[in-house]
């Protein structure tokens, strides 16, 4: 038996509900939608990092990668990056901001591919990203 | 060769193009969109469970879990549970439905990440969910 | 270590971001979100099939289909596929397309589990499908 192991970020909010940030079995993690907020403070409700786009993305590609570190991953085993935004109008900023973030990341194996829809999300924020990685 | 295997409980209604409920190869189990239809009458089409976001909701429940079960699955082995809503107001009622149902599920593992956006649905259908598994 | 490969059709236009239509690792294969673009012409910005569901649903499953057999896959090897669609008076076509094309593909194994929702794509686009797909 493979067990499911959860992927709690220390820095990260109590997930909303009764679901994980990310979860590994076996060589296959998952991370839950994660969105811009800035690490947890005791006693304080979820905060985005900030109003803009830039702002927001930066904090969620960070949400992101710490909890594929947690599994013991890197950006270089995402699979998939599932991006949901707003507003079409944020694609070329969007894509401007993930191309410096990944730039800057270091890859050493090629990019994950990605999905990017335009959705309703709850009031302040612009966008929501998840991930499937494959570890080695 | 490994089979892709068609996972189709008999409480389902046909699919409405050429998909399957759900399928199953090697460890992966992967779960189609579910809606909150009833289990299907002969002679009757697809009809929601109810107008209430409960009612649907625990049907679609119901229904992703039937097709787990079809491949050897629980909710234990889902990895990812993807929630489709109509409406950001749904949320916390969605997550209260969630953690209730789950918590009586007497799941042995963490539970599964979770994404949830809001995107247009054929009307009368308030959630969808799909998921993806990770068999023992 | 496994390597992630990038799977890139020579038809297909340059990604508009740091991502790769498709990758595999392993025995999975994940295909980017395709949308209806004719194959790339040097200079030439990406352009639509048509303006028709029927247009651009048939050249987006054939730029699908060109990055599994770029991955040594088929339509048989697909799990999962999700379509995104910007009009749920779409469904009912969508579904005839999709019903029609599948039938002509001569699959050998079970249809692929689906997903289809209801998001707001880039002006001009009416579809957009990606998808998982699991090789022997």
């Amino acid at each position: 038996m493979t067990d499911k192991i959860a992927l709690t970020p220390k820095t990260h909010t109590t997930p909303p509900a009764k679901f994980s940030h990310g979860v590994k079995k076996g060589n296959i993690l998952q991370v839950a939608g994660q969105v811009g907020f800035l690490p947890a403070e005791e006693g304080k409700p979820p905060t985005p990092a900030g109003p803009t786009l830039r702002e927001q993305t930066l904090q969620t590609l960070a949400n992101v990668r710490a909890i594929l570190e947690e599994g013991g991953a890197t950006w270089d085993d995402a699979m998939m990056i599932r991006v949901y935004l707003t507003d079409t109008g944020h694609f070329a900023e969007l894509n401007e901001i993930y191309d410096r973030y990944f730039e800057e990341q270091g890859l050493t194996q090629v990019p994950a591919a990605r999905t990017t829809v335009y959705v309703g999300l709850p009031k302040g924020l612009l966008v929501e990203i998840d991930a499937l990685a494959v570890l080695d």
